[in-house]
Formats: structure tokens, sequence, C-alpha cells
């Protein structure tokens, strides 16, 4: 297992791929490995890319992607699709996707899928995010599906974060979801050849004169992803944004919350493994649940006296209530 | 506070209404609430309904709910928008529908929305469950937007789950996401007066039944919700799937495996707020991150030393790893 973490940083693509897989199983050995990896990784810049299915985001990223490459910067993509619970490249689109850098060696492209839990697709997106760090990659692109709060919590594992809107036709753009508004560092308003583009751009602006001004303001750059046109204007809005977050301090700010968060669940989950492998050795769990199924006692007085059995407070009891 | 709980047995909506408000907002008094509340619950049978937007899943559920009043029954509904911020009757369409049963008592109708985190929202769904059980419901319907992994965790609360399709017109039914056929107990092909709709049928029939056999097949019911078409056989085919989970024992085993699952997020949030507090207590963590934060550590060793200086695992150190 550590030969896969110095084939890793050797930049051995199947290593990454396999740490990447062992991440998405929650394999049993990965916080090692994650462990083995840590000093290596703090190098990627992430940039997260959102948007509605059929916003065109996809074919956005692939120009991106170029424009990255022509910068000398290698790129690691992971697109995830919190409605699937297929990955591993099982989407028909990335396959293709795949083929047409499949000779760059310089950018690495793969798909996840929920496998079961939303909470897993988020820790394991962040945990891919790591091994294409600790790989070498400058940019690790998120992209994902734009379905409400799902793709909200993945997003926020990003430095900055792209927001795809296609123009709104007869609509107006207040149909926009509040959670997307505020997580957006850059709007594209794609395929805005389309009828009722100017006024989508105009309106998003409003909307965006109309907070309470913070430092940065997002640019909304409209963009037609098919004919390469305002691509060049994203990318400068996005490195505009790079360059804003680390002078004010802003990126190491975010960073600081993360490991925080990231110390935190690493905190929980000792205390809980160690608690269940109490609980298993002494508690009889089973007798319990059927008292609870039959309302003799509430799931609530049951965890605090199951807690008192394995003396959890100690002595002197710690905790009143 | 225990007032409220007196007045929610009594029958108050307005008690029923700021309990679950309080489940919502994560009330820090809620936990002594539901403790009260529990001696109380078990009556309901939770039916999930899910479904893509535009299937008229809610007109669905408003005739159906008009036969559940028929047979007498007292109704609970909760909408559960996931892709939504909203809640407390936000949505539009939630507040025609609440003002169309007004009139009647025996029928309580409620929205809501993620307000942050989308594990917030299916935990606050099954405790709105547990107010409304305790409230005299014998039916508590939860309908929710289909749009993947999240609505399938909330539905995973139901006794039975019916899911809404539409015709799928050119397009054939393999699309239908690999979760949804899994969760399902009754199928509702609504709008089946549009094209497609036999074929749909005959598709979904064909999935069925390639699948291994089951003890419970479910049903595909053609409908039209808009002309009250085919409301009656699915009403029926939800009451004989909940005859099935009463007489096989399954309703028993889905409902111990509930109360475990419970049981385990209990014992959990007990266990996490005594370490939390304790750290708080004794540990500088501002420092911690920030060694963190600059690869000086890993936040996996960090976390295992930090519960070393609470004395977490006592004297004799019993988890090695």
């Amino acid at each position: 297992m550590q030969q896969l973490v110095t084939e890793l940083l050797q930049g051995n693509r199947r290593a990454a791929a396999r740490l990447i897989s062992l991440v998405e199983n929650d394999d049993p050995q990965k916080r090692e490995l994650l462990k083995d990896l840590y000093p290596h990784t703090g190098n990627a810049y992430v940039i997260g890319v959102t948007g509605a299915p059929g916003s065109g985001k996809s074919s956005l990223v692939d120009w991106l992607l170029k424009l990255m490459r022509k910068d000398g910067l290698k790129v690691g993509v992971i697109a995830v699709d919190p409605t699937s619970p297929f990955s591993g490249g099982a989407i028909l689109g990335d396959r293709i996707r795949m083929q047409d850098h499949a000779l760059d060696q310089d950018i690495f492209i793969r798909s996840m899928g929920t496998r079961g839990s939303l909470g897993g697709l988020s820790r394991a997106t962040r945990e891919a995010i790591q091994v294409m760090d600790a790989f070498g990659k400058d940019i690790v692109l998120i992209e994902t599906v734009g379905v409400g709060q799902s793709e909200i919590d993945i997003v926020r594992t990003a430095d900055s974060t792209l927001v795809v809107l296609t123009p709104a036709g007869g609509d107006s753009v207040q149909t926009i979801k509040a959670g997307i508004m505020e997580i957006a560092d850059v709007f594209a308003v794609n395929k805005s050849d389309l009828p009722g583009s100017d006024r989508t751009v105009t309106e998003v602006n409003m909307m965006l004169d109309m907070k309470k001004s913070k430092e940065w303001r997002p640019p909304v750059i409209p963009t037609v992803s098919l004919i390469n046109e305002g691509i060049d204007q994203l990318w400068e809005a996005l490195q505009e944004h790079r360059r804003y977050m680390e002078e004010s301090g802003r990126l190491l700010d975010i960073r600081r919350e993360r490991v925080g968060r990231e110390l935190t669940e690493q905190v929980e989950y000792l205390v809980k493994s160690s608690i269940w492998n109490q609980v298993k050795e002494e508690i009889e769990l089973e007798s319990l649940v059927e008292k609870i199924v039959h309302r003799r006692q509430d799931p609530y007085s049951a965890a605090a006296d199951l807690l008192d059995k394995i003396n959890f407070y100690g002595q002197e009891a710690e905790e009143g209530d």
C-alpha cells in the first residue's frame, strides 16, 4: 500500500486512479494513505464549476482546460454527479472527454457518483482533491450537476466557484436558487447567442448590485461554449478571483476553516469508532432496540443509559443532562 | 415548553406547527420535547411519494388525500423540497393546497426546505413525522421532489414508497435512476393519457420482472391525476402494500432498523457534545489548525493527539491505531 503513495508522488497515473478508488470505496486503509499524502498537498488551487444539466458546463470546462494547459498548468478534473450511483468514468460523456484528453499526460479526469450517501460523496470528493493535489496537479476542477443542496456542499470545497447559467428565455432569473447566488465567485451566462441573454446578464448584475457590497463582486461573463466565445474572459475572471483570494488573505482564511472542519471530523471519527467498539463488547443492543420499538423506552434516554453503562462519563458524571 | 407537548396531544394545530418549526430550526430544547412525545408515537403509517418535478405528484397526493379522508383517516403531509432553502409553506403551490384543505381539521400540511444542510433536512423530516404521529395522524405522507440521492434518503423513512413516473415519450425508461427502482413499492405512471404510456408501463413491468423475485412485486398503476383516473386503484395498491408489510413482519423489521439507527445517532450526538465540551476547555484548537494548514502536522495524527490530551482513551490506551 505504501508503494502506492510512492508511485503517486512519482507521477504514476495508475496509482492516482487506484488511490481515488480507495477513497471512493471508503477503504479501511485510506486514512493511513491520506496521512502519508498530506505533507505533499497544499499546492493545488481548486475551482468548482456548477450549473443546471444542459447548461453546457462540460464544454465550458473543456475549453478552460485547453487554456489552462496553454498556460502550462497541470489539471485534474473531478466530475461529480450527485444524482448518479455510478462512478469511475461510467458517465458516457465523460468517457468521450477522457478519450479527447487521453494523450495529454498532464490532465487527469475522473468521475464520481454517490454510491449510497451524499455525505460520503462530498467526503470522497475532498479526499480525491487531496490525491490530485499530491499527484502534482496545479489546478483541480470539480464539476458538479446543479440540483440543489448536494452540489452546494460539494462546491464548498472549492477556492473559486464558477456558476454556469443560461439565458432564461421568457423567464426571469429570479428563479435562480438562493444558495447558488451565494456560492458564485464568477458567473458565466452560457449559450449567450440565445434570445434573452442580455436580459439575463443584466438581471444577474442587478441582483448582485442589490446585495450588500462585499470585497469581491462576482463578474458576469457571457459565453458561447459551442464556438469558444468568451472563454478567454472567463479564464481571466477566474484568475483574477484567485489573485484576489491570495492577496486579500481570504484563501488562507477558508483553508483554515476547512482544516478546522477536517480536524473535527477526524476527532469524531476516532471517538465514534472507539465508543462503538466498546459498546459492541459490553452491551446487548438488540434488546435495547426491542424496548424502544415497543415504546417501553425512548431513544434519547436509552442513548444516555448506554453511555453510562460503558462508563463513558467516568466516575463523576460530567454531563448532567 | 412542556405546555406545547400537552397542547399537541390535545390536538392543537398551532402547537403542531410550532413543534415542527422547533425541530426544523434544530432548537436546543427539541430533544427534551421529542423524548416526551415518543411514548405517544408508533401509530402513524408513513407513505413516501417521490417523482421528478412536473410528474403530477402533488395532484396525485391531493386525490389520495381525499380517498384517505373518505376512509376516515387523519392525514399529515410533509412536502419536502431538497432543492429549496425555503420552508414552512413558502412554496406557492403549497399555500394554495393548504387553502384547499384549510377547513378540514384532520389534514395537516407542512412544507420543509433545506435550511443549509441535507443531513439536517432528512433528520428534521424524521422528527416532523414523530410530531405528526404524536399529533394523532393515522397516515403521514412525505412528498419529495425527485432529484437524486437526497430524496432517496428522505423517502427511506417511509413504510411504503410510491414512485410517480410519466410516459417516457420517445425515450426508454432505462434512464430511470437505479436508486429509484429500488425504493419503489408501488409505481404510478401518471399522465397516462399521453403517448407512450403503454410502453412505459410495459417497460417498467419488464424491468421489475427481470429482478430477482422478492416477496413483494411492486404493481405499476397507470393514472391521470388531472381527471382523477386510476387513483382508486393506486390507493388500493398502497393499502395492499401496507397489509403485506404488516402481515409479513417487514414493517416491524424496518422499524427495528430505524430505531437502531436512531439510537446510534443519539449516542453519537451525546458523545460528540461531551468530547467537544472537554476539548474547548482544555485545548488550543487554533494553534493546532495553524500547524495543519502549514503542513507541519496532518489532521489524522492531530486528531489522535488531541484525544490523548483530553485522556479520552484512559490510562491504558485501548486503541492502538
